[in-house]
């Protein structure tokens, strides 16, 4: 922690295609190894879950935010300090339910899906961007 | 092609963390799927192969780079141009064989490996990072 965050921030910049590939690369075999859709998306959000609780530490070292109070300031935090922070996008964040305990994040521009074309329909019920709500699953436990 | 090459840069850059991680969830299934070191390095070299052919279009239309004209122009152009866009760090080539038509990118620092600690001694064979030379190969088969 006694690097500056600028200057790690800098280091720690990679182009996004060779990710969005290798990401591709990954459900690709995920797909050949399970033939439910269920499963892949099951996968997808252990391996996600996994990478979230790894992720967090190096989250918290980089953004030195203070702790959140409330859900939806949790909500917030996810989408402009995680998002920006590690996928350099902004979800805009919609709390629907009257209890204020459920919120959606919306990929207006979802960079993990930039070489994608359609989906096979036998592959209607794919999640195929489901690795990141494992991770949001995973990072959350873990504060 | 029309977007300035700056701003498309700054666009396209995100956390290294994410990727790394994702490479690890990718190696860890196909360490599942495959009992052989040799099967894993195979898949892993085919999927970097698919990714380079794709992500070459990437490199040529941000790095604007001109045609190599020798071998060893072309070594240097991966290691301080692609390496570097791609992953940020700059390898050091190393040419040993006196007929000049082979060389080596040494990594100093791997950041594909920041996470992984000691690879297991049944998986001694494993080339971790063989994604990378499929990368390589699929890239330079298609200029």
């Amino acid at each position: 922690m006694s690097r500056s965050p600028g200057r790690k921030q800098e280091n720690h910049k990679i182009s996004r295609e060779l990710f969005v590939l290798t990401y591709g690369a990954l459900v690709a075999q995920l797909c050949k190894d399970y033939e439910k859709d269920e499963d892949v998306n099951a996968c997808l959000d252990r391996m996600g879950y996994s990478i979230g609780i790894r992720l967090i530490d190096d989250f918290l070292a980089r953004s030195a935010v203070k702790k959140c109070r409330s859900y939806s300031e949790t909500a917030d935090m996810i989408a402009q300090v995680a998002f920006k922070m590690y996928l350099g996008i902004t979800p805009s964040v919609s709390c629907s339910s009257a209890t204020g305990n459920e919120f959606s994040l919306i990929l207006d521009k979802n960079p993990l899906v930039d070489f994608v074309e359609e989906l096979p329909a036998e592959r209607a019920s794919l999640c195929y961007c489901n690795l990141l709500c494992g991770v949001i699953r995973g990072a959350l436990e873990m504060v």
